[in-house]
């Protein structure tokens, strides 16, 4: 096992009718800033529990940010908090909205000149303006880890940031919100946290049998429960272990002291970036090429994933690791996501190239858990995808 | 799954070489009082690696902490505490120095006349002295939780604390302390971490279905490395998982969102306070007929133990619930440990009507996932394992 440091300090509120709960574990003595996406906590009856807990507490809005929170959006925040003074951020939303306030967090107390910096420079962040949220949209984990990815359209750049600075003080995660989230985002929640557990788990095989196991125990239930999870969002059981999977699929604990890949993300957030396809769906489209493409690599704890998830005892190491990226694919697909991008876009030409580029530009030559996977070889994965 | 709260701020710093990290985790602007218990540490090296690593720090020394940490040991170093304003403490042991750093944490800045009383009327702690931990025997998750069990032998008590404000700020886990722990220490160890995992899982079915393959996973993996580790605490392997299956098996993961037992932990706590027994033993003399009294209730769960952990398929749901019970006691007995009380000593006669009264006096009076487990019912299982 590789020597690691794991810091989690996240307080997790989890359970039906927790979001009350705001109303102690939000200062009071701090003005804050209420952060939101396109308004449909309001529909939904979340925006009302919300108001409610906060009666005692003082806070102005701030709605807008998009599904991709969007720099130019985070910047008219950044304005607003620094002119009112606000001490204490509340994200109420999924990923993107937790995302764009972890942004905020570290921009607000940035000293250098260019907010974006923060991003272009991978600038890491030891002390953020403190945030809590409450998640509306189980996926992306970000309620429980330090990382966020913001977008910047104009120049077409989708790029991650953190540090140990950016964790939420307090989450709450009210199962029950998953009832009114449409089928499409419920498909892309399932996807995006199955793919974050593939990113730390199918590299090799390096002495962490429990961090396989815990891995192997959060794709199980995924594969499990996301039949359920579509099928009837009001099924509590399914909904619930849905969030909690979520979470545990990116809040650090499966990914210390193993090697992790990555490779997928980096490169499918090129697909989000030129296309604007959903991040899960990109996941979806790169994942399976990137397997192919590494096969000789991967295929050990590809076949420990056919035997241990999908229960494939028969056949060689070669057949079973090969039936394993057949299974994921068919488990994107069981959720309605298609697999390649010809199925999002017919201007896919001279898409590799762009990766090609985009990655040589931003200095992200060395990706994968070998480090092998050059912006040639992003290409090439890409090409197959077409 | 049921509603919780999940807080684990202790930041966990892992692997060979870290204890060198003292040096800049430890704050400088504060006296620090440094505990640590027999003296092995003096022995194995990692005294001088404490001491070097604390080179520009200011620091007094306090030693003797028992394998169980004694009371009136406690309040000697509380003395010391009050007297020499000491602003930070530092464990440097296995749980019981740990558990005895998290009393005195806790009753350095109590308010109350009697600081017995933070156990005896059960008062949380929300507010410690801050202290950080130097891991040097993997057994009781001490490391990472915020409880803490202290003994007062003139009255032959065992009572357990605890409180989010009993977090150790950080622990510095290495795996190579383990090569020079003696070998009835590592049994005990893997006795101790197997159990915890087993008081969270084997109530009943429980809509967990991922906490269930967490524990099953810690399980599995202690079962695997358990003969190696024993066979060789050099194999730094087997140490490493060694010591991370004893954190996350009571860092607070696995039980979240599902009932829980510690029954086995409470009533073996009395076989400890009165003959002395080591406490990973207690467990194994008492959980197997703990098991076996509440057969009905927990045989469920114990035939899924056995098909997913034990690999057993064939045979009734009854049959695989008596294989459970059968192979927990197997593995206790494969670690050299007995499982009978007679084994320990030969004066166990009317040691059941002695439980049935000190839980009675302690309040302990509904223990178990039903609360059914009434002290009637925990001197009918002390009777069972004589």
């Amino acid at each position: 096992m590789r020597n690691f440091e794991l810091y989690v300090p996240t307080k997790m509120i989890f359970g039906e009718g927790e979001i009350k709960k705001l109303a102690t574990e939000a200062p009071k003595d701090k003005k804050i800033l209420l952060l939101y996406g396109g308004g449909s906590i309001k529909k939904n009856g979340i925006y009302d529990q919300v108001i409610k807990a906060l009666k005692d507490h003082t806070f102005i809005e701030f709605s807008g940010i998009e599904a991709n929170p969007e720099y130019k959006t985070l910047l008219k925040a950044l304005e607003i908090i620094k002119r009112e003074d606000i001490g204490y951020m509340l994200a109420v939303g999924g990923g993107s909205v937790i995302d764009g306030t972890k942004f905020l967090a570290s921009a607000a107390l940035y000293n250098g000149d260019n907010p974006w910096d923060i991003l272009s420079k991978k600038i890491r962040t030891f002390k953020g303006l403190p945030f809590g949220a409450v998640l509306t949209l189980p996926a992306t984990g970000s309620e429980m880890n330090s990382g966020a990815v913001v977008s910047r359209s104009e120049t077409n750049e989708k790029l991650v940031m953190g540090g140990p600075g950016l964790f939420a003080e307090f989450s709450i995660c009210d199962p029950t919100v998953v009832r009114s989230i449409p089928k499409r985002q419920l498909a892309n929640g399932l996807a995006d946290a199955y793919t974050h557990v593939l990113e730390q788990y199918m590299t090799y095989p390096a002495d962490g049998p429990l961090q396989d196991r815990f891995s192997e125990g959060i794709l199980q239930t995924l594969l499990e429960i996301a039949p359920e999870v579509i099928e009837d969002p009001t099924n509590y059981r399914a909904a619930s272990n849905f969030m909690w999977c979520c979470t545990m699929a990116l809040n650090g604990y499966i990914q210390k002291g193993v090697p992790t890949d990555w490779s997928v993300h980096v490169i499918a957030h090129e697909l989000t970036a030129i296309y604007g396809i959903d991040h899960a769906r990109t996941l979806a489209v790169i994942l399976p090429k990137a397997y192919e493409k590494k096969f000789e690599q991967k295929k050990e704890k590809l076949a420990q994933y056919a035997e241990r998830v999908l229960n494939i005892q028969e056949g060689s190491l070669e057949e079973k690791a090969r039936a394993a990226i057949e299974g994921i694919e068919k488990f994107y697909k069981s959720l309605g996501i298609d697999t390649r991008l010809r199925d999002y876009t017919d201007s896919y030409e001279g898409f590799a190239q762009h990766v090609e580029k985009s990655l040589l530009e931003h200095g992200l030559t060395a990706l994968g858990e070998h480090q092998d996977i050059t912006p040639k070889v992003a290409a090439e994965i890409v090409e197959m995808s077409y």
